[in-house]
């Protein structure tokens, strides 16, 4: 299967152990979830099942990644961005039990497992999304207070990537395209916010934990954009492109929801175009670290170069 | 109709303006929380219609009063109390939207109006309530810096007041306790997570506003945690003894969904004294304020000697 993205990158990158930094990072932030959220055996048993369910399903933690990876190219510690990378999972985590619900976008699976209203009831899946919610701002006021970022720079950050202009806004349009032909602009906002939005937010906490200067803030913002707007292109281009089994999740699924995808839209040529533009555009966010952001490079190339 | 509890209390209360308070208070958090949200013009609208269709509801801003209450008993000003005063309302709204959800108490109307997903549909609903939630903690993160209560403090004091711990596991255990024969202690569980909690907290964060002394905080927790109780108490006991009309919502709903209420396990004989009991708590936790807590005083004469 060809890749829909050339895994060409900068040559620093090349020798980087992505699995490696993944799996540490992976442990750390689990973990630390481990010890931020209440153990099942806190009353209400439920809502803490129901919570740890879906944020240890075996996601790939990589938002948390992400938040590491920016702290490193600004010359932070990993010690330092670990209340960020929790915050941000959660928050993560929360919007896929909403978006599974019935009365969105009705999945029944999610990474191989049933979805958290299938295992729980929907009363419970919606607390467990609003208790996730609630404890990414828990966490993310943990963060340590640095000069030019104090800790409500975080929790602003935090709040306005999830909300009702960006996150929210996206599944929202998300919601309301269902069965309608939409522009590329149109599909462009949906995806700057349902995927860009948290990425950007996810970098932007990894600078602000290692005190980041406003031209690494700058960088790092562009970056996390063009990363997600690259990714949900080629997203859109798997979902027509690969089977189920290789995806795991359903696959065809936006075609069956009537859901615009590019290549819907463009096609699948001008689709990969728009991929590999959006790709470039996010490696060239990066130059201003010359080199020093050979982790948020690594993680770029296996998001955008993925085949599966 | 007889009143459920004397409107007895400290005497300095009793010349106090509640009414005025009340209405310029509310005027005054109806403007920053129109300040603090989005306009319905912002994209996409669906959302921020459904947000400001039930903030603006026509509530009767009994947390602000609280916030705004708090924050004078310890010499603080409301400008400061503000962002605080908003939050708690974000928080309760949202608490509301998802609580009248069909999977959950399932209702149709409150305050007289149409529920949030009766207007909206329920995919609406349950974003405009994550977005209110979302937006507490937006607009929590911009309350003052205060030397005993840095920013971070209050943040965390509303989540965990909010979160799966407090409001959160209120609501699952009522949903759990439905149909179900309860104790008193448990039905005091619930009553202590879904009221308790977030009055508590509306005056916890007053008192930070005002960078107030630990005595003053501990005075107002124990101050709101009894309000809370005698406050749940009372409204069980109305919900038996008064008409849909006086109360503006269904009257003998609890009875309906077979909710355990504190008139169906101890009587409401029993159910009187205990509510007197908890009041005359409230009072008395406010005695540290020698005099200086007025508006709090009437407020509690005014939640707790209702009868309607």
């Amino acid at each position: 299967m060809a890749r829909v993205v050339s895994r060409r990158s900068p040559a620093s990158a090349s020798n980087f152990d992505l699995d490696g930094f993944l799996k540490t990072r992976a442990q750390v932030v689990d973990k630390a979830l481990d010890r931020f959220l209440p153990p099942v055996t806190a009353r209400p048993p439920t809502i803490h099942k129901a919570m740890r369910y879906s944020i240890f399903a075996g996601g790939k933690r990589i938002r948390p990644a992400m938040v590491f990876a920016a702290a490193e190219a600004c010359g932070g510690r990993t010690e330092d961005a670990i209340p960020a990378a929790c915050a941000v999972e959660c928050i993560h985590t929360y919007s896929l039990i909403h978006d599974d619900l019935p009365a969105m976008d009705n999945d029944d699976f999610r990474r191989g497992k049933p979805t958290n209203h299938k295992v729980f009831g929907e009363g419970i899946a919606i607390l467990a999304g609003d208790a996730l919610l609630t404890s990414a701002f828990e966490i993310v006021a943990q963060v340590p207070h640095r000069t030019r970022y104090p800790v409500a720079s975080a929790v602003r950050d935090l709040a306005d990537a999830s909300g009702s202009l960006q996150l929210i806004a996206g599944q929202v349009a998300d919601l309301e395209g269902e069965g309608k032909s939409l522009t590329v602009a149109q599909l462009r906002y949906i995806h700057e916010r349902k995927t860009s939005a948290l990425l950007r937010c996810s970098v932007r906490l990894g600078g602000m934990s290692a005190n980041c200067t406003s031209a690494q803030f700058e960088a790092l913002s562009q970056f996390g954009y063009f990363v997600g707007l690259a990714f949900q292109v080629i997203d859109d281009i798997l979902d027509v492109t690969q089977t189920s089994e290789t995806l795991g999740k359903t696959a065809g699924k936006d075609v069956q929801a009537q859901k615009a995808t590019y290549p819907s839209i463009v096609g699948l040529e001008k689709s990969r175009r728009i991929a590999a533009q959006l790709t470039r555009k996010a490696y060239e966010s990066l130059r201003p670290f010359r080199g020093r952001a050979v982790a948020l490079e690594s993680l770029a190339k296996y998001l955008l170069g993925r085949d599966r």
